[in-house]
């Protein structure tokens, strides 16, 4: 099947200014867009939820301001959201077969509420793994989301409707969150640009939790300069998060021009270079080559760091989901209820040692980063996976599949710390692979622009999937 | 054995008048304080640590300042801390044999160092339990410290020597930690004034921790009035501890005289009213019929919450002690050791959903206290019990002795809201009981002023103990 879409197979920053300037209307992008979802989601599975009417009711209205003479950002751009972003008269799902039972949202999430206003137009909601609980995109109640590349491979979790929705051109633009990799995964595995910020960045208002100290939101897109186009509106101080810091907005689309310039930039070694596919090595090999960076630079206790995420993770997720998972095991997912209830049993002791130990991490990175500005790492050991894989052998060992998707990711957002993934085309391959763009805590411009300059140098690059 | 003691026998403000107007001078009450440690203590084992010279050193000076005028409070009254407080040039042991491989203290506690200032004068350091994980007094490592009033009896812990020391007469002041009840427990065991502050209130730099959240330090004496005095002077904000609110100084002694005027007094029913031998009903009765207190309140889910401070406390205890007790549980006290091991294998869900009702239990208490100042509720089930006791029966239920001794304590401090635990003498009997007058969160002068009026009245009374 092959679908054709001029307007949806631009990027947002292209398509708001094909509305602005009158060359379309925001009316045709959102017809155009619903299209393209009913053509393509029956395949993917990337919508568990279209808000057609309320789109084009909102494009409409968007229309008339232009014809005002209303300039927005971006103005006319459609969006969709995982399905954890309330969404106003949706049932926020979560991924999960319970949440169903919960009344629809009575208004939208914050981020939500701060693209709207910018002049997007929101869509629906996408498809994810249950409770975010996931590296796959695999959900035993909403389906499988496909990766658009690759019908048989994983599009990645847990922001899975996230990644295939925008690699397909459904959408310029998603939302997803990001855990412990639940952005970047996906971006890897589907060919997108996806960004994570610093934890405490964005307002997380509005979003159903897993866990509260590693939960961050973020966009996914087909372009840097759209990341950039969406992240600064999506800042702004929000008093209902407590967990949001009040840091000034950090303008990023000016910066973009500035590249790589003056930029120390280093290479993750170690840890990061040891359990993974030969392609994920090249790709971090190739983006260092074309940004002039050698220096490989140890993060110790990498592994510690992994780990200790985890902890954290299975306990604070279990906490949430105690009385669910206790009660109605079997309305879980079976790929989550083993996880949930295995949480349940993790002394407390191991979460406190693990929040220690977070705090010598942290202060140790600040440390790396008085001495660079960049850390280049591969955002998965390898390439989206055959669906259903359950085991994967790497460096020799034989290990499950599915949490280990997260071995490069975990480790870095475990201390918030902001990463931009940017996706690489292997030599001869038709499946990307992702690359993480590590910068020091609340310098999302460095990473923005480091992703831009690797765009348009032709290192990096989130074409349209052909379907 | 018989002492006599002109001096040690007076309570501090009535020390703190006779140095001042020269009655008598600070080295006097010291050196008669340091004989009555001789004297008394290879009976009682209170004292871990005496600090002759700093005392008499300091006296002399206190004696100096007096000549030229000084007006301090606590002029020339000795006291003594529980031995986890630093001490400068003293190691802080805690009640354990590994903490003395430490080296000594380079300062004092800050408590320590506002007592200073005030005139005060430290004599030593005082035995506890084992980490402060203790209601009997009985310590593996330095001995049991014995009951004043009764050689064949506990203490209470793990202000043990807090308790036997005040109570004994061989200073007039102490200073104590409670974390669970071990102020109030020891209070009401050795027949003395005990006060909880509430959670925040003093500063906590300076001493070894049990259970950050629950940590409270206070002082012990033989008076209302002594508890007020030496309570407005611990007072002050210190930025060193994080915990610590920075909220005025409470100014309670001159609010004494008001007694229980114009304050509705309940007694707490239900759960404090179950699993207790008779003197401790009595008590609380007698107490209540002083002060014309009738009504009985119902505390909703006391026993949630006693379980609740019961899980966080062997969780964040186990934590804290995670490395010594893997690698070296035999230089533990056997009754702490088990505790702390078999903290290390409580689940973090558990700790979290403890927190979560604590959260419930401290907004419930609050809407209690919009309708009451004051409630009344037993300190200890019994008074105190014959040492070694190692099974009890309360309500017809047979029950370990140890953590029982805390079964009315844990509830309050759980919140930490302030007590008074005030001393009552059941009839015929020569072995006291406390009473908890329990107020709102930073009303610490209501409790006090209940707690003088019930002395004022002969209800309530800390005599020296006849050894």
């Amino acid at each position: 099947m092959t679908v054709s879409s001029k307007l949806t197979a631009m990027t947002a920053s292209a398509t708001a200014e094909a509305v602005r300037s009158g060359t379309t209307s925001a009316v045709d992008v959102v017809r155009d867009c619903l299209w393209q979802i009913e053509k393509l989601n029956p395949v993917l599975n990337a919508f568990t939820d279209v808000t057609a009417d309320r789109a084009l009711t909102e494009a409409a209205g968007i229309d008339e301001a232009v014809a005002s003479g209303a300039n927005l950002p971006l103005t006319g751009v459609p969006f969709a959201v995982k399905n954890l972003f309330d969404v106003e008269g949706v049932v926020t799902r979560a991924g999960s077969k319970i949440n169903l039972e919960n009344a629809p949202a009575k208004a939208d999430a914050t981020l939500i509420r701060n693209l709207s206003r910018a002049g997007a137009v929101l869509v629906g909601g996408l498809n994810m793994g249950e409770y975010a609980y996931d590296f796959t995109g695999e959900n035993a109640h909403d389906g499988n989301c496909l990766n658009p590349h690759d019908l048989s491979r994983m599009s990645g979790g847990s922001s899975s409707g996230s990644g295939a929705a925008a690699a397909s051109g459904m959408v310029p633009v998603t939302l997803g969150s990001d855990t412990n990799g639940s952005i970047r995964v996906p971006s890897s595995f589907c060919g997108l640009f996806g960004l994570k910020p610093t934890y405490g960045r964005l307002s997380r208002h509005g979003t159903y939790p897993f866990v509260g100290s590693l939960d961050h939101l973020g966009p996914l897109a087909r372009s840097a300069e759209d990341l950039s186009l969406v992240f600064d509106v999506l800042q702004g101080f929000d008093e209902n998060d407590p967990a949001q810091s009040d840091r000034p907005v950090l303008a990023t689309r000016a910066e973009l021009a500035k590249g790589a310039n003056g930029l120390r930039i280093a290479i993750a070694g170690g840890y990061f270079r040891q359990k993974l596919e030969p392609e994920a090595l090249a790709a971090v090999d190739k983006v260092a080559l074309a940004l002039g960076a050698s220096a490989e630079i140890d993060i110790p206790e990498a592994a510690r760091a992994r780990a200790a995420a985890y902890v954290i993770t299975v306990a604070e997720g279990a906490n949430l989901h105690f009385e669910r998972i206790l009660h109605r095991p079997h309305d879980f997912d079976p790929d989550t209820r083993d996880r949930f209830l295995s949480g349940t049993m993790v002394p407390a002791v191991w979460v406190q040692q693990a929040q220690r130990f977070r705090s010598w991490f942290r202060a140790m990175m600040r440390k790396i980063f008085e001495h660079v500005d960049i850390i280049l790492a591969p955002a998965t050991p390898f390439s989206a996976l055959p669906s259903g894989t359950r085991a994967i052998t790497l460096g020799g060992e034989t290990m499950p599949a599915r949490p280990n998707i997260g071995l490069f990711t975990q480790p870095i957002s475990f201390i918030g710390l902001p990463v931009v993934a940017v996706p690489v085309w292997p030599d001869g391959s038709n499946l990307p692979i992702g690359v993480q763009v590590i910068a020091p805590a609340w310098r999302e411009d460095l990473a923005l622009r480091v992703a831009h300059q690797l765009e348009r140098d032709g290192i990096a690059a989130a074409p349209v999937a052909r379907i």
